[in-house]
């Protein structure tokens, strides 16, 4: 097609905030990653075979049938999101212990608007703000635009260290942002006794606790254990998602919280975006509760539980010494350490060459980056690609090493 | 429903930004206009009947039909938008004379989303924002967030007055906020010789313009003059909704501007949601390729051309002298000035005792507001009820005309 004559843009000249939203490595990354003969344990996506598809066909066409059914689902809304809806969630997570009220649950577009909302709620230019180190870095994106100050908690091999957590580090914060499960990059778990700790820590340093948690049901054997608010409800923001339990194309998720701070977040999604869409919302609200999650579920669970063993056998086979990586109970990520002096993002230069592409670390840190570490995604590879890909990276791992070796 | 026993919420500390969006007044009054008893002119709803609940039904219906294709519309796609929405959208503008290419166009949630991002990428804390005077209150709802220093640009009965941009109104400023085609509240439209002028102006002051066109489709008799891009496409982002030309429940608009204009929003739009939802907009790009609008957009105008005129006819048929409205030739709000003295709140407070709801004009003032002024809206009124309540409004503002002659 041949573009259009075009007068040169004037020049932009955009907020501060503005000119610091770089393009993510990530998505410089993704884009290699579309070519067919690239195999990539970058992705965050889920496994669309794990899409239930004919539910969701269904109950979209249900929504638009019926004249004035449909009219309401393709109508304003309210910002607070479909009462149905809200209803559900408020049930199943006071169905888990935790009470909940429906007026505790706002539905977002997907967790990603949930840190924008937080974020905009929350972060002070230049003000402290805690996130766990490596952290999830679309939060990191999310809350930029606003400006924070990051400090770093310290994380040992069982994720964040509430221990760690002392005045010096809360002063002045008033956030702290944590993904408890299955944590995107390191595949970590907190303990239950550490989610006790932190929700004491909290307390002790009047912090509010943003739980993200968009992987929480996508365990393997068994449930990660409560939820912060089971702990600390009066200081904590859950944040989920049905992008990992439905599909990510419906940009689907909510909050839970108490009441004030839900009203204090719809006022902020009022000015944002007005509410998330009718339709899409009522259409979830049906497969929802059709109770598919009940048979759904489990295949999920069951499918990425044998998408990670492929992942830890073929490291397993092949990884020479001095490499280590995360064993993850759920979710969708291993997290790699090399050996000091092998530097991931050159790693990563070399395996595109060779049709392999993953995430360096160096992104998910807000403060000092641990350059020798890497995120392998594995549940949209079909095994022997798995097989195949761990093999190119075992084989640059250890040219690095000899490398390295021989220039000391 | 009990609700379920909860503890009281931690202090919320929110940032400055937040703990200035207070709740619009508009969204009190929608509701009070929820209860079925209340005649509301103060909604901007589009007219329900006028979606196009089959056309949008088949077009979901096809995209989740056939494995391979619903698993991608139910999968994560591009921050920009579904590229054949983009290529449509693209070659709309183009054959409207206005030479436009798919990577000049961003697919957003709806256009209150273009204006969040435009927010970010433009509002420097305190730094000057030039807005029409009234303006679209939701507008400055978004830009709020972003702390701007606004600046009014003066109206007349024809709308903004280019020639009212001075170089001390200019000073400091990137970004003029606009809205060129049957504008929000005042249902003003701006000629063609003021377009012309208002780009020469902001040529003249380096100034970017926001032209948001929600309801430019929605003329009655005749389409309104060229976009702003016809007069300055290096320095005009113009901002469009599906909302009412298909449906506000889908939360579905787009962005058009210059690349370089577009990648930053990007960038922006990346860190707030990832992506417009997938499914929706490959559901809409369907009905939209179908050529569905040809048959659709002239049924939609003609309906609220009907409508208007019913608003227009009450009007003259009994408000008292002193009254003043505008008379627009689209879209779906008149603007009513009522003798100095006649306060709009007050009478708001008295209507709704009678059962009639409208928006009072204050809110819709960045700068000093005009207390006497307020925004009809009548596109989902029946005419005989639009005739019952401006019934109801002539005998308030009689009365409270009587009143002001008493107490003078």
């Amino acid at each position: 097609m041949n573009a259009p004559q075009r007068p040169p843009s004037a020049p932009l000249r955009p907020a501060r905030r503005a000119a610091s939203a770089s393009s993510s490595i990530v998505r410089e990354i993704l884009k290699v990653t579309m070519r067919p003969d690239v195999i990539s344990l970058a992705g965050g996506l889920p496994a669309p075979e794990s899409f239930p598809v004919e539910a969701l066909r269904a109950a979209f066409d249900a929504e638009l049938r019926g004249e004035g059914q449909a009219r309401q689902a393709l109508q304003y809304s309210t910002t607070e999101g479909h009462l149905p809806l809200r209803e559900w969630i408020a049930a199943q997570e006071s169905a888990r212990g935790i009470p909940t009220a429906p007026d505790e649950v706002l539905i977002v577009a997907g967790s990603q608007q949930a840190l924008d909302l937080l974020g905009k709620a929350f972060v002070e230019p230049e003000a402290p703000l805690l996130v766990e180190s490596p952290t999830y870095l679309g939060a990191l994106q999310a809350f930029n635009l606003f400006d924070p100050a990051y400090r770093a908690v310290p994380t040992d091999d069982e994720g964040l260290r509430p221990q760690a957590i002392d005045a010096a580090l809360a002063r002045d914060a008033r956030v702290l942002y944590v993904m408890p499960n299955f944590q995107n990059p390191s595949g970590r778990t907190l303990s239950r006794s550490r989610r006790e700790e932190l929700a004491q820590a909290a307390r002790r340093h009047d912090l509010w606790l943003i739980e993200d948690d968009p992987y929480g049901e996508l365990w393997y054997r068994q449930a990660p254990p409560p939820s912060l608010r089971a702990f600390a409800p009066e200081r904590t923001i859950r944040v989920c998602s049905f992008s990992k339990v439905l599909a990510p194309g419906l940009r689907l998720g909510f909050v839970i919280a108490p009441r004030e701070c839900i009203e204090l977040l719809v006022r902020l999604k009022q000015a944002t975006d007005l509410h998330t869409a009718t339709l899409t919302q009522r259409a979830a609200c049906r497969v929802l509760a059709s109770g598919l999650l009940e048979t759904h579920l489990p295949q999920v669970r069951a499918r990425y539980a044998r998408q990670c063993e492929a992942m830890l056998a073929a490291l397993e086979r092949s990884m020479p010494a001095g490499v280590h990586w995360t064993r993850p109970e759920g979710g969708m990520f291993v997290w790699l350490t090399l050996p000091a002096g092998v530097d991931a993002m050159a790693l990563l230069s070399q395996a595109i060459e060779r049709n392999v592409a993953f995430v360096p670390g160096a992104p998910f840190f807000a403060g000092a980056a641990q350059p020798s570490t890497l995120r392998l995604s594995f549940v949209t590879v079909p095994p022997p690609k798995i097989q195949a890909a761990v093999g190119v990276l075992c084989t640059l791992i250890t040219e690095a090493l000899g490398a390295a070796k021989e220039s000391a």
